[in-house]
């Protein structure tokens, strides 16, 4: 089959690889027919060191299954279904409080000889722990959203959970990336009546606005937050959702959120240390929160608001490309012509 | 009157200083009569350049009130008093929320002119929002265990408040000094199941494991972590306490921590950068929250708790000492052979 791979910073390449097969009686076989780009992609894609290449690529995707091992129980051939961005047992205890992301069996995609989500087929260890069969067909309307609960949506979900959003909330979210835009939504799902959106991007911000932001701050650093904190009254905003996580972010975090506040990190963080002493975090009683998000944990809760048409997480992709063209949609990822791009392999 | 000034590291002195008087309607004057000597304190004592002395020291104190501003309705002439270690307003936001520590017209003792904790007497700004009235005599049995209203216990039990302790609760506590052991008395009052205490100092892990810690863990660094994560079945503490405030603390305190967990710190940081990225943090879905403890907000809850005999904090108290004893009372607390001094000016 073909897939992507990323030979090192800038270079994605489309080559021969071979089929997946049945390795474990727990893993099932799909055919990938709707994928995309993700902005933690473009990580490795502007600093990966040739010297660790190559290597396979995505983690998102949708298909139909084509095999199942002999202990896969919940899915079956012919099934479509959607994959979140780890891959879980189900049964551990992670698993069962919900935290699929620390799943002591589970991985992700694309590491250690696991396929990747951009490419015509995967093999998807722990079947039934990992994959969820979608209502619908795979030519639906629908697959564009349903794609984003493999990561996006449920990323969005996430930092809002973690942060405890309820309803009445003043909610500013750092990103006008897919992954900011879905934290948007969710908070707006979860009830927050004012939301704040940092980002300079006009065609994402008014996406932004669409998908519920009340506010919109096109200002970084200094400016940014004294804009925040003049929107919320000078004390600063309740609840922060970082869906960058690069250290600039992190500092306006900080800056603006509110004494006895929360900021919830769900962009992964490009930096290990970061301020968290008194004059950052600690004298004023903010809590830091939020990792991976545990997208499979969502997918129930998330599902029915989308067949259902209440709310509409696919308005994140801006452009299509078959595998083909997946080496222009990280370029255009990466020089902010697109958003986020669909991949139909 | 006489009350302890720090010109510099291991240098504290009894002097003669300006009697207080009243400035504002909201101020009240006490004559302390019982205070003590702080872990936050050896700070300070531990590293302050001698240019930036002299200045007052002390931030826990109960005494009876002199006189009061016109304006003061709580308190009056002759009433005993307990002062947290931050003066508030009350009535502000934040104050009404229950976050003293960030009162819009609060401050901190012994600093911008203020008065300390550690002399005859002081000036209590905001003395409504401030002080509480308890109902004993000056010179009660329970004075010890009242005192630590002021601060210890307020910021032990604001650890176990901020990481959610409740019944059945696994929680390791880091740090055996006093605001270690009144994290441990308030996980137990919470109703943590398991308590496991890090500290090497036999003495004090003992007193921890008579107000409730079921375990207790000498080793620190990785032989440390290793022993609470044998301890807690490979996975490691849903809820940590870090009281103590150095570097080494935060590490142990992210080592020992599960994943989807939470660490609780009350230690006042004494690093601003600290890891919180993917290895440390992010990865695992780690929560960190905490910082100075709004221990006015906690004293109604806990003060029927000292009454009635169902807590007794004051027994992190191993020394009493006149005001003439403050800089021994350091020395002691410094070199670890007092847990905590108790100051009779």
């Amino acid at each position: 089959m073909r897939a992507a791979l990323i030979y090192g910073a800038g270079d994605i390449r489309i080559e021969d690889v071979p089929d997946p097969v049945i390795k474990e009686t727990t893993d099932a076989l799909v055919r990938i027919t709707a994928a995309c780009i993700c902005g933690s992609d473009l990580h490795p894609y502007g600093s990966m060191d040739a010297a660790d290449g190559p290597g396979r690529t995505g983690h998102e995707f949708i298909g139909i299954v084509e095999d199942v091992g002999a202990d896969v129980r919940t899915v079956q051939k012919g099934d479509l279904v959607v994959a979140p961005f780890a891959y879980s047992d189900g049964t551990c205890v992670y698993c069962r409080e919900g935290l699929q992301t620390s799943c002591i069996h589970g991985g992700f995609w694309a590491r250690g000889g696991v396929d990747g989500g951009q490419g015509e087929a995967a093999r998807v260890p722990l079947a039934d722990g990992t994959l969820v069969k979608l209502p619908v067909a795979a030519d639906s309307a629908l697959i564009p959203s349903l794609l984003t609960l493999s990561d996006v949506l449920g990323t969005g979900h996430h930092a809002a959970v973690k942060a405890g959003v309820k309803a009445g909330d003043t909610v500013t979210v750092i990103g006008d990336g897919a992954v900011g835009l879905m934290a948007v939504l969710s908070a707006r799902r979860l009830g927050a009546e004012q939301i704040i959106l940092m980002g300079r991007h006009a065609a994402r911000t008014d996406l932004g606005r669409e998908l519920g932001a009340t506010d919109v701050v096109a200002e970084r650093g200094q400016e940014g937050i004294a804009k925040v904190r003049e929107i919320t009254g000078g004390d600063g905003s309740p609840i922060v959702l970082e869906a960058v996580g690069h250290m600039p972010a992190y500092e306006q975090a900080y800056g603006v959120v509110r004494p006895g506040g929360v900021i919830s990190r769900v962009g992964v963080p490009q930096y290990e240390a970061a301020p968290v002493g008194f004059g950052s975090l600690f004298g004023g009683n903010i809590t830091l929160t939020g990792g991976p998000a545990p997208a499979r944990a969502y997918i129930e809760e998330l599902l029915p608001d989308i067949m259902e048409g209440r709310i509409e997480p696919g308005k994140v992709f801006d452009r299509s490309v078959d595998l083909d063209g997946v080496p222009d949609g990280y370029r255009a990822m990466a020089d902010r012509t697109a958003l986020k791009v669909l991949v139909r392999p």
